[in-house]
């Protein structure tokens, strides 16, 4: 019998984040100040985040971040991970690749966001905040921060984009079980709220409006900080807990991944996969490793997206990033992956994609709902919408390989589990989910409408 | 740091059941034909059950039953399931008390279900089986079946208790999504659905009924066979992985439990969580275990039924087995716990509750949510409502252990997530949720209403 899934003991888990920052050959550009424009420094950040989130995401320097023992002692609630040899898909596609993922669904919430969550309400914890805010967009990531303030013992504020709020009920009802207070967004309790609906009243909300919410709310409330689920390079850093891992644990397996893949939507799962093994190929320890970020066709700002200076919500209360964007103002098709509902990429992410060091690829719905249900049947996990994303990519990339007769190592992360998004898959089962592929006009069209 | 979860290698999961029937001092009574009042044998069985079922049915020599290697082979998918030491929940009581779970709700399908489908429809396809009916309650069940079935391809079609199917459409969808054919249970498509159906026009199911549509399905379907989630004893063999596999992680823990705690729907995962310890409480290795099986106060069966002998179902299809019951025609309250909201108690546990070798306690409902939202908020795990009985049973126990300042070790099952039941937990939220306790006076009234 071969092994089917690889697990660490707790004294393996990774002591220290991995800070790609510090190795990579060209540095991502500097954050500006959306009023003047200046390099931004990290105390310009703590109004507001906490400041070590603050100072992690200008360290430029550091390639290892410890780990508060508080922290990983929360991670040994769910971690690590498995990581799983998919025979069961590896099967149903007759494919002589290789294919792994790392399973971050079997978190207690669900889904990987647990692992900045908990980082992120340590350190607020410990700097004297007693409220957090965030958005969520499909709920995964307000989720971890319910919980992870509940771990701390701090109040936590989440504002829900409208259309996750109204199709997720029960991804409302988890926050509230861990004592959160859920607000849909676009709301009438922000300034940012209000004018986006006196100009739509009908908006379904989006993940850079609930951002510029949060944010409001976080700087008009005192001891009150906001959190970012993705996005941002301390989140990533976060995240890097998964490569680290999925690496001794490919080791256990006796194997080294040809390519890794996972879904886009900020970055942050995808950079927590990639960056530890990605420090290998920047070394030339690994050199042709190929590192693959999956976004939907309906929001594709890195195959079709701008590198350019934006905001990161939508009101334009955030710092100015270098990023791969569609615009600040971009309102995306209402997929079922709200978690990739987001105009833009990362700094880091941003920098890497655009000095060649890793690759887009993008994705219809229908597809990766196919994608889900096939690997539903054939490992018995149903996947997240947005892990299906990932999924997809790697089914693509196995049946290259069925084609070529290739044995490639195939690494993609699972990012969480679908048991809220059945509502999704109905739709899908009954043959009425719809692709929303943007065209390079339609992107080409809202940049030009774009301005700063 | 204190390790917080306890996990087997692949090749340290057993590889053989434990069935406790050939140790029992006392061995369960025979069942009985429904029509002859005959006792039957293996064969009899055949006409609904797969013939190794049947025969693993009534057994009452071998203490261990070999465990398939495909059986095993999909194990390996999700187990070993973790052993926990609730620290969380510990603080959050302020006990001495060393409070252990097994955590079954990391299966793919989110419950220990799943232990006994594979067997069951493995051991269907091997006989040359093509379809399977059952019913579900809480969905569980069916979800796990849904899997199995399509993992060995056979086709699945199950009955769901209506008030299920209402309440909890993603469970619905998530059979579907493993291509299972999922009916609302009374249907017009039995008779015995029918009969049901022109008493009551509304009737909102039982697991009494859908298990007589199932049987009644199986039994005019050719090529088809019945499969069951509980009660049986077979299904209790099953589930024994769960206490064998917890059983070597104790020691991996360096403890042994004082007390067992499970919720007690059927019984199956009660039975399977501990009958590998009770092995050792009847030879005498380890005196004094307690064994407690938790029932919701609006289905006591075993507080305060009858041990007489009962059909399985509602229109009496089933053989007639000596067990606790409450009458088979027993309509339960709505409560939340649907896995619970059965008649009867399997043969071996009513045998072993009458002989004193185990305890039975109740819980009211709303009890049983303040548990599941202390255990939430505390481990990050959202437990199912039929969990929530275990939880709120071993929380009464903690709590004594603080009174008297004893450090005992508890052990209780989290059978699965209630990731599928957050419109319950809403209702707890929102102050909505009702006791159904049944005195003294109502169960009797019952009885007497009550013929064979």
């Amino acid at each position: 019998m071969e092994q089917k899934r690889f697990f660490l003991s707790e004294n393996e888990i990774p002591t220290q984040w991995y800070n790609i920052q510090a190795d990579m050959p060209n540095k991502p550009m500097p954050l500006k100040n959306p009023v003047t424009k200046e390099d931004m420094k990290p105390e310009d950040l703590y109004p507001i985040f906490c400041e070590e989130c603050s100072r992690q995401e200008l360290n430029q320097t550091d390639s290892w971040i410890d780990i508060p023992e508080k922290v990983r002692q929360m991670y040994t609630y769910y971690r690590s991970t498995p990581l799983v040899r998919a025979y069961g898909l590896e099967k149903a596609l007759g494919t002589p690749a290789h294919i792994y993922f790392k399973n971050e669904s079997v978190s207690p919430v669900g889904s990987h966001k647990l692992n900045s969550a908990l980082a992120q309400a340590y350190y607020c914890k410990q700097e004297g905040v007693t409220n957090v805010t965030t958005e969520t967009g499909a709920g995964q990531w307000g989720t971890a921060l319910s919980y992870a303030a509940k771990v701390f013992g701090l109040e936590a504020a989440v504002y829900q984009v409208k259309i996750s709020y109204e199709q997720k009920p029960y991804r409302r009802n988890m926050m509230q079980v861990f004592g959160a207070q859920v607000t849909a967004s676009p709301s009438m309790s922000t300034r940012a709220g209000k004018d986006i609906l006196t100009k739509y009243p009908n908006h379904q909300g989006s993940l850079g409006t609930a951002i510029s919410e949060a944010v409001e709310l976080a700087r008009m409330t005192p001891n009150c900080k906001y959190t970012l689920g993705s996005v941002l390079s301390h989140v990533s850093l976060h995240q890097t807990i998964i490569g680290l891992e999925a690496e001794k644990q490919m080791a256990m397996a006796g194997e080294y991944p040809d390519e890794i893949i996972a879904c886009f939507g900020g970055g942050s799962n995808f950079a927590g996969l990639a960056f530890p093994f990605m420090r290998h190929a920047i070394s030339g320890e690994h050199k042709g490793t190929r590192f693959i970020a999956v976004e939907p066709a309906s929001c594709p700002k890195l195959t079709k997206g701008k590198f350019m200076y934006d905001y990161g919500d939508e009101a334009g209360y955030t710092p100015l990033m270098p990023m791969f964007s569609l615009g600040h103002n971009f309102a995306p098709a209402n997929i079922h992956a709200g978690g990739l509902r987001y105009h833009g990429a990362g700094v880091i992410v941003s920098q890497l994609l655009k000095d060649g060091l890793m690759e887009a690829m993008d994705v219809d719905q229908i597809e990766t709902f196919q994608a889900g249900m096939l690997f539903a049947q054939s490992e018995g996990i149903v996947p997240a919408p947005e892990s299906c994303h990932a999924i997809a990519a790697t089914i693509r990339r196995a049946l290259e390989c069925k084609e070529s007769g290739e044995s490639k190592v195939l690494l993609f992360n699972l990012t969480g589990h679908g048991l809220m998004d059945m509502a999704a898959y109905n739709q899908y089962l009954s043959g009425n989910l719809t692709n929303y592929a943007m065209s390079d006009e339609e992107v080409e069209k809202n940049l030009a409408n774009f301005s700063l």
